[in-house]
């Protein structure tokens, strides 16, 4: 009966052993346990911080057309006259009520529209964009409190990042969209934990997140990439949901299973699982490296080359007809989608380094509206943009490790050379964060886009108190009725 | 300026160069030239089957919980004493209207509930569940003709095979469910075609697929695998109708793109783009190799030996207790997923090759009964699992080429052996059909779960007439009207 052996030792890598030691079970177990009331100040603090940004960007993106055209897709339609009903979620900034998956896809979508929403060094992405939409839709529909939701918030954050320690940064330079295929697991995770699943169920929460997962960068630069975080958001919710009616998936070995997650999407040796059991909360993510808030509404891999641009712009006076050449240095994984020497719509814009370093070392700032009204087309920029050069670094100039260095340099017409270099963007890690005051700024800019200034001044107030607020869905209701 | 030189050349890589010549813009040619009048009887005949063979499944399926528990979490309600309406699809087999988003994604989900529906060789998977269930979806909101829906339904078909040829069998085996992540392919290609989308809005539609192609074979065995057909069918309705509207997605070089489909799904060396090229419409997939249907309600890959154990039980007399042991062969690559000694629910007993190949030696056959109601947990099998012996076969028993072969060798507890092989299931290529009769009496067997007799007369009728229907809505009005 030797067969019979060799038989049962193979099926432990074929799916079909029982185990409540897999990875799923794990972080399960981790977000079951999790307590408001046994959380480090600190996380809650960056969560409300969290909040506050990822709120803001929403409604500066839910009148982008990624956002909008879903909504015409899915056939919704403005109430202009009526009272929010109870039990429908809403797409923010608009009188539309929905269910709750439809606005967590539409939201999803809108809080990544500007890519303007946070981001965090672990995971390569952007944590909140696809947890915050699905949990404020399921409070739009169901009383819950503040003190859960926060609590789901950061369950899903930390499973989304220790996962992302077990697979990037090769996850992330093979061309996933991180934010998706990692964040559908952090929506699932936070969506269970608000939802009050069991260990069982959040397993299976995660197992099903995981035949969900999707998201290639080679949409970058199209309407397609924000829509990965909306469905992410969405299929979150969506497997929490299937997953407390009693749906099946493979919560024994979802990721470890041959062809499963780690194999599928890394392949060995490509990945680590061990990191995730080593690093659970230790500490939590959103404390350490924590939340990056963008100030800059284009791609996070711009960001430092923008610093640098904007020093040499305070430190020197120079008029933009003297301007030579331009040279900048990124590391070499961020200059992969991020060098558009012609940015051929809003969008490319974005994700050009040559445009946006232009308009950093001629206006000194980068605003939402640089990314608006064609403003890509300004003749003086269009003239200029041949002469940027875009580079990675190499270890004689900046450590390799080090992903978010940059250095600009600028030559005049006259010969003289202005340089300037960062080793880290302002606000990427909670160790070099913007300030109160830059974060309401902030806010205030992006919320004015869709509401009146009460209703930015009573948004913010109650998200100033978020921690105290017994129904959060309220939140929903103040958009509702102080659209512009 | 040396560098520059060097810039532009990398960009071919990196997705900034605009090209009409990608695979997406290829295969969506393909499709927008493509018209009813042309296309050749043979195609229409076989497309004609595979709507049959479609239909019948999903009703049989609409029940399952993997089903019903999605309509639960999407709140839609039964409407029991309502006429239907004409601006809404419907959910087969139930009293439920709702969009024709939600609609394909439950019927697809349905469509593959029973892992009854048919096969496509070229793919390794089914190649109309994840289409057939958009298009209906789509044709209950708007009148549409059937002659249309046919040049659609062939169009997705040609789409979702030729894509399988560059990235086949690799893709198969590296753990990708291609009904889903091909699939989704065939629903947008089809989508497009039976909304009229010109070529730009037709390979952007495609490009937008790719964003959503997911679906892991871990989760075999459990509700999330029809889940992921019905996710297709949805998300390429989605990428169609969004593509229709203008959404944006990387049309250029989706496939190509160093951080696209072929790189991220598969890798270098593992795939060939220009079979595709080569192989469109020479001739139609639907044709040869054509449509596979699926005699038995369960994982295809255990037909082979299905058959062969049925030859062992019309051969030869013998009674259970009469059994010592089983062996059986079947090819290596479809031994992963469907070796399972001890199959743990109905789902999981649907791909246990040990299962299924005793209930054919006892029986003579392998009904949609045996996976319900506990049947995998009869004493007279659970007895004899441990003596089944489930094995890859060598190239000295068969052509490793041929992964549909199959032998079953029975010992009696006498010595006796019996035993019997072989190379190709029936039904399972347009070479080896199913009789009309077979096809009409599994149809009806499938639709009887649902409609009353009359209903399925009806159906059955209206679906033989199908390329002389004017609007192919009416089939789901037939269904509402005859529910059981």
């Amino acid at each position: 009966m030797e067969s019979f052996e060799s038989q049962a030792s193979s099926r432990l890598n074929e799916g079909s052993e029982q185990s409540q030691d897999s990875l799923a079970y794990f972080f399960a177990r981790g977000v079951c346990e999790m307590r408001y009331e046994t959380l480090p100040l600190k996380a809650i603090e960056w969560a409300k911080m969290g909040i506050l940004d990822t709120v803001g960007v929403t409604l500066a993106g839910s009148n982008e057309p990624c956002a909008t055209l879903i909504a015409k897709a899915l056939s919704l339609r403005e109430q202009k006259s009526k009272e929010m009903e109870r039990a429908q979620a809403s797409v923010w900034g608009h009188k539309v009520q929905c269910s709750d998956l439809d606005a967590a896809l539409i939201n999803g979508t809108a809080a990544h529209a500007l890519d303007f929403d946070d981001c965090n060094n672990t995971m390569g992405g952007h944590p909140s964009a696809p947890i915050l939409p699905a949990l404020f839709a399921l409070a739009e529909c169901r009383p819950l409190g503040a003190q859960d939701f926060i609590t789901a918030y950061i369950a899903g954050f930390e499973v989304e990042t220790k996962l992302a320690m077990t697979v990037n940064f090769y996850h992330y330079t093979k061309g996933w969209h991180p934010t998706a295929t990692l964040g559908v697991f952090g929506a699932a995770a936070a969506c269970s934990k608000l939802l009050g699943l069991n260990v069982e169920q959040t397993a299976t929460a995660l197992a099903l997140a995981a035949s969900s997962a999707a998201g290639l960068k080679a949409n970058f630069g199209t309407m397609t990439k924000p829509m990965h975080v909306g469905r992410s958001a969405k299929e979150g919710l969506m497997s929490a949901k299937l997953a407390q009616m009693g749906y099946t998936a493979n919560a024994q070995n979802i990721f470890e299973h041959q062809q499963g997650f780690f194999e599928v999407f890394n392949g060995a040796p490509n990945y680590n699982r061990q990191k995730a059991l080593d690093h659970w909360a230790k500490p939590w993510d959103i404390v350490e490296p924590g939340i990056a808030i963008k100030q800059y509404p284009c791609c996070g891999s711009t960001h430092p080359a923008i610093d640098a641009a904007i020093q040499i712009k305070l430190d020197h006076a120079f008029e933009i007809h003297q301007i030579k050449g331009v040279r900048v240095w990124i590391h070499a994984r961020r200059l992969t989608h991020t060098n558009r020497a012609q940015p051929n719509s809003e969008l490319d814009a974005k994700f050009s380094l040559q445009y946006v370093v232009l308009r950093a070392l001629i206006e000194g700032r980068v605003g939402i509206h640089h990314f608006e009204q064609e403003h890509y087309r300004d003749p003086r920029v269009l003239a200029l943009l041949p002469q940027v050069e875009a580079l990675a670094y190499d270890d004689q100039m900046f450590d390799p490790s080090n992903h978010f260095a940059a250095k600009v340099e600028l030559t005049l017409l006259d010969g003289t050379v202005f340089e300037s270099h960062v080793l880290q963007p302002h606000g990427r890690t909670s160790a070099n964060p913007l300030s109160a005051f830059q974060l309401r700024e902030k806010f205030e800019l992006c919320a004015q886009r869709v509401l009146g200034l009460d209703g930015v001044r009573l948004a913010y107030e109650w998200i100033d108190q978020f921690e105290h607020q017994e129904d959060v869905g309220a939140l929903g209701r103040i958009f509702w009725n102080h659209l512009k």
